[in-house]
C-alpha cells in the first residue's frame, strides 16, 4: 500500500519504476479484491450459499451424461436438462419458480405451435416450404417482440416469451431438415422439465431465499430507518445547533445512522422486482399463498413519500442562520416531540410488520404526533413576539412546517400499515407497558438501535397477550414470538 | 360497454346474464387491446421497429437451413445462430453489443477452459473421470455465480458469466461422451459468432437505437420537465392562491404538465442502465467513443435532488391557511423572480443539452436567481410588521426557504453541465437577444410549451454565432443547428 503511494510523485521515473512496483501493486489488488470477496460474503451469507446451489443443481443434472442407463434413455439431449439450469436458477425461490413456469409453458406452447407450422408447410412443395416457413417465423417473432414492451407482461413473463420465441423458431426452422422431429422435441421437453425441475427442487429445499420474506424485511427495515432520522432529528437540530453551527456535519460525522433513509429514496425499482418475484411463491412460513404483497408496495411509495420529506429536512440543517431564542423555545417543544412521536410510529409500525403483529401501540404515537402538530399550531397562534427578525426564523419555521407534512404522512403510513395488518391477518397483540418504563421509553433519542437487530432485547420488560383469532387458519401458531429473521439487504 | 357495467347491480340474475354478456365483454377487451397496441405504437415508433428487425435477423440466420450449402458446411449447429439471435438480441445497440461481446467472449475462454478440463480428466482412468469433471463443474460454477454478485460486475458482465458457466459445464459434461468434440466446439463458436454478428450489424445497419442518445434525451427532458414545474409554479402559488384556495387541485386539474416532475424522482434505474449501455457503443452521431456518460449521471442525480425539493414544495400547495397580505407582498416579488429564473436556468440548460450548445444563457439566469434569493434575504431583514401571524406566514416561509434550496441546488446542476460541456467539447454559441424581446422572456409564464417539442420556433429572434474551436475533432459541423431528436421515453 505504502509503495504505491510512493511511485506517485517519481512518475518521471517511468516505466522501471513502474515495472518495478508491478509486484506491489498486484499484491495489493489481489488482497484487495480477496477483502471485498470477504465482505460481499459476511454482507448476506446466503450469497455464498446461493452460489453452491447453483453448483449442486448442475452436478445433479449432470448425472444425465454419466450415468449409462440415463445417458441411453435422453441421449444428447441431456445437455438442454444443463442449459434450463443454468439459465433459469436465480437468487430467490419466486424468480426461480417464476423462470422455470414461464420457461415450462412457454416451451410446451411454442412447440405445439412450431410442431402445428411445420404440418402447415407440408402440404405444400418442399421447394415453398422455407418461405412458409421463414414468414411465419418473421411474423410470430416480431408480434412476440413487440409485445413484451407491455409494462405489465413485460414484469412477469419477459423471459417466457423471449423462451416462446427461441422454441418456436428452432422447431420450425431445425423441422425442416430433422426427421424425427417428434422424439427430440419430447426428448428435449423432457430434459427441460427435469432441469426446471431441479432448480426448482433445490431452491426450495435447501436454504431457500423467499423474496416474499426479503420484500417484507426490506419494507420494514425502510421504515426503520425512517424512523431513526426522526428520532433522532430534533434532538440533533434543536440542542446541538447552538454549540455547533453546521450540524449537517455533525449528523454526517457523529451519526451516520441517520443517513440511512437516502437508501429509501431509490428503492423503488428494487421493491416492484421483489414484489413480482413474490407474487410466483406459494405459500411459506407465515405468508401464505396470495398474500397482499401489493399492499407492500403502497406502504412502501409512502415511504418514499416521507423519505422526500426527510430530505427536505435534511437540506435545512445546512442552512448557518440561527433562529433568535424566543422564537426558538416557541417551536422547540412541540417540534421536538412531532419529530420523535412520528419516529415512534415508524420504529413501532416496523416491529409490528416485522413480527406480523398488529401495530396497536403505534395509534397511540401517532395521536401524540398530531396533537403535538396542534400544540405547536396554537403556540404559533397565541405568539406575540416583537421586533421579529423575520429572516432569521425562516429555516426554522421550514424544519416545523415540515415536520407537520411528516406527522400527516405518516399518519397514512400507519393507515396502510393497518390495511396491511387487516388483510394478511396479522395477530392481535395487547401490549402492557409497565408504567416506569413508558416514560423513560418516550425520552429514548436517536442512540436506539434499529429493532431488526435486536428486537428482543426489550421484550422482557412488556408483557404479550397474543389473541389468536385466526387459528383455523394459521399454521404458524409457534411463531409468536418475533423471529430473528434477517434485513434484505438493498442489493439484491 | 354499457352492458358490462348493467351487468353488475343484476348479479343475483347470475350466470346466464353473464353468459349473455360475455360476448360484448370480450368485444371490449380486445377493443381495449387493440388501443393499448396502438398507443405502445404510437408512443415510440421505434418499438415496432425493434420488432421487425428481430424478425428479419432470425430470417437471416435461418437461411443456415434454408440454403443447402450454408447447412452442408454448419449442419444442426445452425441452430446456435438461431438461439444466439433470440437471446442478443435488445432493443438499443450498446445493450446489443454488450450482450454480443459478453457472449463470445464468455465462449471462446470458456470454451478453451472446457477443452482444458477435458483433457485433464484424460490423464485419469474412464471410471474417475465423471467424478474430476464434476467437481471442476460445481467448483467453477459456484465461484462464477459468486462473481455475479458484485454490484460493478453485475452491471456490465452478468450475461457473460451465464454464458461462462453455460458453455464450460455443456463442454466438460458432453464432453465426456461426444467423440468430435474440437469440430463439434468449433462449428458451434463460428454459428454463434455468426449469430451476433448478424445481431449486430442489423442492430446498428436498421434504424439504429442509441442508448447514449437516450440518455443524452432523458436527461434533457428531466430538466426541462424540472423547467417547467419552475416556470409555472412562482405565478400559480401566489397569483391564484387569494382566489382558489386549494391550488393542488388547479394545478392537478389545469396544469397537468407541471406534475411532469414527478418522473424524474424515480429516474435513477433507468439512467443507469442507458449509462451502462451506452459505455458499449462505439462514436455515432454527435457522440465520440468515451463520450463523459458517466458526467450525465452526476447531472442526473442533481436532477433528482432539485426533485425532491420541488416534491416538499408542491406538498406546501395543499396547506389551506392563508398568508397575511403584508408578508406576501413582501416575499412575493422575489420569490416569483427565484423560481422562473430557475426555471428560465434549466430550460436553458435542457436546451444546450440537447443542442450540444455551450450554455452561456444560463449563467446569467443563475446570477438572476441568486440576486433574488439575496433579495429576499434583504427583504426580510429590513421588514418591520408588527402583529404578525405567525402560523399564517409558516406555509409561504417554506415556500420562500425551499426556493432558495431551489435556487443552489439548480446552481450545483448548471455547474456540471458546463463541465459536461467541456469533457464533451460542446458548440461555444454567442446569443444576442434582441432587447425588445427580452422582457417579455423574462414574463413568460407557467404556460410554455416545452422546449423539445418546438425548440426552433424563436430563433428567428437569435442570432446565432458559432466558433467551431474542435474543428480538428469534430465530425458533424453540419450539425450545428437543434437536430430534431425524440425524446426518450421513461420505460425503456
Amino acid at each position: 500500500m505504502e509503495v504505491v503511494e510512493s511511485v506517485v510523485p517519481q512518475q518521471k521515473s517511468g516505466f522501471f519504476a513502474r515495472l518495478k512496483a508491478l509486484p506491489c501493486k498486484v499484491k495489493h489488488n489481489i488482497i484487495m479484491v480477496g477483502k471485498n470477496i470477504k465482505k460481499l460474503g459476511k454482507d448476506d451469507p446466503r450469497r455464498v450459499i446461493h452460489s453452491l446451489k447453483v453448483g449442486l443443481a448442475l452436478t445433479l443434472v449432470s448425472l444425465f451424461y454419466y450415468l449409462k442407463p440415463l445417458y441411453d434413455g435422453f441421449g444428447m439431449s441431456g445437455i438442454w436438462a444443463v442449459l434450463t439450469v443454468v439459465v433459469v436458477f436465480e437468487f430467490s425461490v419466486g424468480a426461480t419458480l417464476g423462470k422455470g413456469i414461464n420457461r415450462a409453458c412457454a416451451t410446451l406452447t411454442a412447440g405445439a405451435l412450431g410442431v402445428g407450422a411445420l404440418h402447415l408447410s407440408s402440404l405444400f412443395p418442399k421447394e415453398e416450404q422455407p418461405i412458409i416457413l421463414g414468414s411465419l417465423v418473421f411474423v410470430l417473432a416480431a408480434a412476440t417482440t413487440f409485445t413484451r414492451f407491455f409494462p405489465k407482461i413485460k414484469a412477469r413473463y419477459d423471459y417466457g416469451l423471449i423462451i416462446f420465441i427461441l422454441t418456436f423458431s428452432m422447431i420450425s426452422i431445425s423441422g425442416y431438415r430433422v426427421d424425427k422431429l417428434l422424439q427430440m422435441a419430447h426428448q428435449r421437453l423432457s430434459t427441460i422439465l427435469i432441469g426446471g425441475a431441479t432448480c426448482i427442487i433445490v431452491s426450495i429445499c435447501v436454504c431457500p431465499v423467499w423474496a416474499g420474506q426479503d420484500l417484507h424485511n426490506l419494507i420494514a427495515s425502510n421504515i426503520d430507518k425512517l424512523a431513526n432520522y426522526l428520532e433522532g432529528f430534533g434532538d440533533t437540530y434543536f440542542q446541538t445547533a447552538p454549540e455547533d453551527k453546521d450540524c449537517v456535519n455533525d449528523i454526517k460525522n457523529d451519526k451516520s445512522f441517520l443517513q440511512g433513509y437516502k437508501s429509501v429514496l431509490n428503492s423503488k425499482a428494487n421493491e416492484e422486482s421483489l414484489a413480482n418475484f413474490a407474487r410466483w411463491e406459494p405459500g411459506h412460513g407465515r405468508f401464505l399463498f396470495r398474500h397482499p404483497w401489493k399492499q407492500y408496495l403502497k406502504i412502501a411509495a409512502l415511504a418514499r413519500q416521507c423519505a422526500y420529506l426527510i430530505e427536505a429536512l435534511n437540506s435545512q440543517c445546512s442552512s448557518d442562520i440561527q433562529a433568535p431564542p424566543d422564537f426558538t423555545s416557541l417551536i422547540q417543544e412541540s417540534c421536538i416531540k412531532m419529530s420523535s412521536e412520528t419516529g415512534k410510529t415508524l420504529k413501532s409500525l416496523a416491529t409490528s410488520i416485522k413480527a406480523m403483529k398488529h401495530p396497536n401501540s403505534a395509534t397511540e404515537h401517532v395521536e401524540n404526533s398530531k396533537t403535538a402538530a396542534k400544540d405547536l399550531k396554537s403556540a404559533l397562534e397565541a405568539a406575540a413576539i416583537e421586533d421579529l427578525d423575520l429572516l432569521a426564523i425562516i429555516s426554522a419555521a421550514t424544519v416545523a412546517s415540515t415536520l407537520v407534512e411528516i406527522v400527516e404522512c405518516v399518519e397514512k403510513i400507519s393507515d396502510s400499515v393497518h390495511e396491511l395488518s387487516q388483510m394478511a391477518h396479522f395477530k392481535k397483540v395487547e401490549a402492557t407497558v409497565s408504567p416506569e418504563k413508558a416514560p423513560q421509553m418516550l425520552l429514548h433519542r436517536g442512540t436506539v438501535k434499529p429493532v431488526l437487530l435486536d428486537g428482543d432485547t426489550d421484550d422482557d420488560h412488556v408483557v404479550i397477550t397474543v389473541h389468536d383469532d385466526i387459528a383455523s387458519d394459521s399454521p404458524d401458531k409457534q411463531n409468536v414470538k418475533t423471529p430473528k429473521t434477517r434485513v434484505a439487504p438493498a442489493s439484491l
